[in-house]
């Protein structure tokens, strides 16, 4: 179908039904309808029914959508049948940890290699870790679009105008400080530190209530 | 100083301040003002100025915030003084990366050990890793209130249930599923799904502009 703009926040929705409806065991109906899906969620009705009219023409009237042209049509609008080749610099304890998790290629990420100013040899899960000074050779040869950042708060800046001087043009980042880069590259912050002081306060502010 | 109701917002600009304080070399001025850190954050200066003044008091006219006790109060703010125990439950791909990662503890986070329906001996971070029956009881023992949850997302409620029925209060799930709780129970979803969804399309559009 045509690809339609789409707002953030259905594409944060939208890893949520794929998950549920891969979850359905196979021999169920084949079909689904918005109505299932949204008691079985716990979402309105309303919202799931527009969600996934933006990303699915195969809904039929009574019936609901055929399961597997939703799943199929949900993956392609997060291009997860797209491999994106992504570089990561920062071959820290996170790093080495993002590096070796191989679940990301069911989200069509491929992390080719890790760079570093003092590069071990290999990562634990057998990607190839070069000095950073090899990065903007490696980016040109590989034709590489997406950069991940692991490096200290203090150097994420500089590793991100690298980046973009090599060409990437989306960069999902695990350092806790704010980047500037011009408006054609995205930004994505993966914030963990974050979650960590949301929960936190949430148990202090359950521990004083009990006092 | 007292504490104040504070919002997700601010919460989620609070580590940004910290690392930029935290990456100023030692040896240059001890005080720092809101405008300071506004600029070289691209922030607005009132923005910085409110967030400033909700956790810390320290502040000074014409001088601003002496930077170690700023340093102090964010991170009490935080809870990163605070070690909250906490136990994870999946000791797959991500739940093992995530056990052997030890950057957590900077933020107060101390995860005691592993559950899993098919445990194996020790993970590679030398945490422990038990049968999933063992869960109650090692809760109760430890006194645990925060679980991480990186089982696969069909069961991911049925391990939240399981984990609030253990007495566990903060939930932190890698799940891309939607979780029901109890009003008392808050739940922070990491969805680097999402993230790297929302980076995939961006690149596709870029690639696509070229055409």
């Amino acid at each position: 179908m045509e690809r339609k703009e789409i707002s953030k926040s259905v594409l944060k929705r939208l890893p949520g039904y794929l998950a549920y409806l891969k979850s359905i065991p196979e021999g169920g109906s084949s079909y689904i309808s918005a109505t299932t899906l949204a008691n079985a969620l716990g979402m309105g009705e309303v919202q799931v029914r527009k969600d996934l009219a933006m990303v699915c023409d195969g809904g039929r009237p009574k019936l609901g959508y055929p399961r597997a042209v939703l799943i199929d049509d949900i993956e392609q609008f997060l291009g997860y049948d797209n491999t994106t080749d992504a570089v990561l610099i920062g071959a820290g304890k996170l790093g080495q940890a993002l590096l070796g998790y191989g679940g990301f290629e069911a989200y069509g990420l491929n992390i080719l290699a890790a760079f570093d100013v003092a590069p071990a040899a290999e990562s634990e899960g057998g990607k190839p870790i070069y000095h950073i000074s090899q990065l903007e050779s490696f980016c040109r040869t590989h034709k590489v679009l997406m950069g991940i950042i692991t490096v200290p708060a203090e150097h994420a800046q500089s590793v991100c105008d690298q980046l973009i001087s090599c060409g990437i043009k989306a960069i999902w980042t695990f350092a806790t400080t704010h980047l500037e880069v011009p408006s054609n590259i995205l930004v994505q912050h993966e914030n963990m530190a974050t979650s960590l002081a949301v929960l936190s306060m949430h148990l202090q502010a359950q521990i004083k209530e009990k006092k």
